[in-house]
């Protein structure tokens, strides 16, 4: 299930990420404002402001799927400042992730985690995963969702949500 | 992985946010406010305020376990308005996780799910959890924290995430 929970649900929701995004100009555009004030906005002064918040997003998507199976990532300087650089940090981590199979994942629920600000100390793949990466990923994600609501943005839960595999 | 995600995680988080909510009532006794308004805040006009994020964070939770076990959930009737209120609701439903047992999840990734509302459709428990639960639940949970963090209260992403259970 780490496969589904970190490369093809977070495929997803950066998916609805970016039509968010489309709300968001579509937004700036009618009422006439610079897109930039929304990148830069944030919910308190000492939070990171929108853009950070995505560049957290994609980071915890992307060194989550290296992690979990021994590959280098991609890197990215963190230094987007326009929606279109935002962007392509969006689908540069999805089209980083669509390069995993289930296959890869075959050994990552017991796998060693380990990042250098934890000093030597490791979580298993699975525990990662459970405490590490899915409430870090949701977290930033509703965060960036919370800042453009809170500006008038026109966005709903089925935006974050994205669509719903029912069956009949 | 089900029973991890949706019970032994939530009642982590179900935890973290009794501590935030220490941290609010501390906050608010400081600057001599009522709880209250930090009860009833949002940040959009039309956006459910604190206390009713609280009450989906919950019944997520609850209603998670109930429909992936096939077993009864308790009734709530969401008319909370105080902290003491707020508190038992979410001390219920720990209680409620803390009633599972993994084995009581050993169908649950197969099992049928539906909701009224969803009229005849479904989807398999792992699918639930992964298009429904786990991305609502963190999104109810987040949303809540925002509305606090943006009124001022002290919290940061470690009281979100809680405690980490690294090895060495």
């Amino acid at each position: 299930m780490i496969y589904q929970l970190t490369v093809t649900q977070f495929c997803k929701m950066l998916n609805n990420l970016n039509l968010i995004l489309d709300k968001a100009a579509a937004y700036a555009d009618s009422k006439k404002f610079d897109m930039g004030v929304l990148l830069e906005a944030r919910l308190a002064p000492d939070q990171f402001n929108f853009t950070r918040q995505i560049q957290i997003v994609c980071d915890t998507a992307k060194l989550g799927a290296s992690r979990l199976t021994g590959k280098e990532a991609p890197k990215h300087d963190d230094n987007e400042k326009t929606l279109a650089e935002i962007r392509t940090r969006i689908s540069d981590t999805i089209s980083y992730l669509e390069s995993f199979t289930e296959k890869d994942y075959a050994e990552s629920a017991t796998r060693h985690i380990s990042q250098p600000r934890w000093e030597g100390k490791y979580l298993t793949g699975e525990e990662f995963v459970l405490h590490h990466a899915v409430p870090n990923f949701y977290f930033h994600m509703t965060t960036a969702y919370a800042i453009l609501r809170h500006n008038g943005v026109d966005v709903g839960k089925k935006d974050y949500l994205g669509a719903i595999p029912y069956k009949k």
